[in-house]
């Protein structure tokens, strides 16, 4: 159990006290094994480790041996574990948190054979492919008695959180509507982008990847639970990428107060990631909203603008490790749980059935 | 006709120069009628015809005569009609165009009566109450020869312009899809605001008045006509405010291109006027975008953005009462003519009649 285990000992302030009265109480890390070591990995995930308080790494899970090797002598990591001898983990005191970073269509799976080995694990999103598995892999937590987290980063952005709090604290009245856009060009000559327009490996198209960051952002800003989505395809006819998922959704919750959200999401136009907030006395735009830097809210009364900066955006792939690290040691849900993963992709498939049926009412 | 008549010689280059190799030809001036002398006209149109080229105001039409009478000292005009009276126009030979800037309920009858007493008509948006009002208008138009314009004064905007320029210019590649938000808190106790709450005066709520700004400006950036609509109210609940028109409208227009729009209208959220485009390129972002002034370009390619301003919104009711004169002395189409104005109060309609209907999709 996560309470018997002896976790690494900080290196921190911990090792520069000498001992005696001053010196910092050694700091617990949850110590990781990153599996998938794609470009995700490699740019934004293993570089912050060493900024993280709560967060360590001792282990990679990898298909490419000498990527991973490479990547273990960067980083200090000597354990590297295949697909095939992944269960094995199990076998290791050293990991107590397991962060999936692999192709949508494998995370049901890795996460629930690391659940099984008895570790934490905080999964990128979209959480999976369908609901079933969702479910699954919520189910698997609770009988592992294991954390279960989805890596929403942006509630642990400083701006985003900044914007939460003033709508909280009713800085523009009572909230009224929320509109959000999400969108890249998707290039499949590009690997990270190729697994995306597969249904096997991206689970879904756009509103998966990129659409699910306006959705996820309506409910944490209007802080309701839909019970209507209308939804229509936008996906550009004859467009050679758009074989397996869809190229565009364009979306609408409705809530029981009566107030709507509308949003978009496009594998087809140029990036953008921006949400606006209305309410009775103003509203909160963040352009861009989800990005790793360049983050701005822009927060409107009347015709008086102020545009703020909240933080660094650069901290949230931090915070959310620590944050999960947290939870683990604790064995507490984490901020962005897996109920909260399988809450969106139970909307996006709602969405899609809605968009099958030209964008009749489906409710939820 | 039009053609024989003498139109008012302006009294600007043509009055400074003696005459000889230099002087400017004279310049034709259409003279107006205002009808209506509410706060939009005291505000906006009176004091900008001093500074239009091809525009003159030689009358007034207003049910108080004393506010006609002072408004009439200050702007030199001395013609006064009232509404019972108004059909007089006819024999008035200094009398060109009618500007009605009257509640909505209402444009349909003076526009009808003053095209028939053989005046050009510019009419406030929205054109009028109900579609039918719209079709009349337009077809007496056509009877009488003379032009109908519908102010939708964006379309005169440097900045508005600016952007459809680059739209067209392909600047963002191609278009993927608009959304746009356009609402004000609407206060009864307000004598401008307390009309547009009633349906008989205010032809319908939210959507009418200020959603339509979105609203046409979809079909501007877009340029394609669409093919069906979705909307849903979000009129609070219990606000006696909405007890005739509806408070809130969140719409989606589809096209044959397969993209869509979608945008919301609010008579309950802070002062928000916002549109944007998106394209395989990049985005173009309007906000606000209909202001009276302030109107602000951002132009994004990839990760770049350039503020632009292209020049001062505060000349769109110069150039659109210019731009109407224009039409009227030629007898040839204004650029915002009766069959738009006709073309958004039917898709408008469409829009409620898909609310009615939960948000099912409406073939327009």
């Amino acid at each position: 159990m996560i309470d018997r285990r002896d976790f690494l000992i900080g290196a921190g302030a911990a090792s520069l006290a000498g001992g005696g009265a001053l010196a910092a109480p050694p700091v617990q890390k949850a110590r990781y094994a990153v599996v998938g070591l794609g470009t995700f990995s490699i740019g934004q995930i293993l570089p912050i480790v060493r900024d993280c308080r709560y967060s360590a790494l001792t282990a990679f899970v990898s298909g490419s041996p000498q990527k991973a090797h490479d990547l273990g002598a960067r980083y200090g990591v000597s354990r590297i574990y295949d697909y095939a001898d992944f269960d094995k983990i199990a076998e290791n005191d050293e990991i107590d948190c397991v962060y999936i970073a692999l192709p949508v269509g494998m995370h049901a799976e890795y996460t629930i054979r690391a659940l099984k080995a008895g570790k934490h694990v905080l999964c990128e999103k979209p959480m999976a492919s369908t609901v079933a598995e969702c479910e699954a892999m919520v189910a698997s937590a609770k009988a592992a008695n294991r954390q279960l987290g989805i890596a929403y980063r942006v509630h642990f952005e400083p701006n985003n959180l900044e914007a939460v709090r003033r709508l909280r604290a009713g800085e523009i009245g009572a909230l009224r509507y929320f509109s959000g856009e999400a969108g890249f060009v998707a290039d499949p000559a590009y690997p990270p982008h190729k697994w995306r327009l597969t249904k096997a490996l991206g689970g879904g198209g756009s509103m998966y990847d990129i659409g699910i960051y306006a959705l996820n952002a309506a409910l944490m800003s209007l802080e309701e639970t839909p019970v209507a989505v209308s939804a229509v395809y936008s996906t550009p006819a004859n467009d050679p990428r758009f074989k397996e998922v869809e190229g565009g959704v364009e979306w609408r919750l409705r809530f029981p107060s009566g107030i709507s959200a509308q949003g978009s999401s496009s594998y087809s136009y140029g990036y953008a990631t921006r949400q606006r907030t209305f309410g009775t006395e103003g509203g909160i735009t963040l352009d861009p909203a989800s990005s790793y830097d360049g983050v701005t809210m822009i927060l409107q009364r009347g015709s008086r603008r102020e545009t703020i900066r909240a933080g660094d955006p650069a901290t949230q792939f931090v915070a959310q490790l620590d944050g999960f690290s947290q939870a683990a040691l604790a064995n507490q849900p984490h901020r962005t749980p897996g109920e909260m993963g399988l809450r969106d992709i139970r909307i996006i498939q709602a969405m899609y059935k809605s968009a099958d049926a030209n964008g009749a009412a489906v409710a939820i």
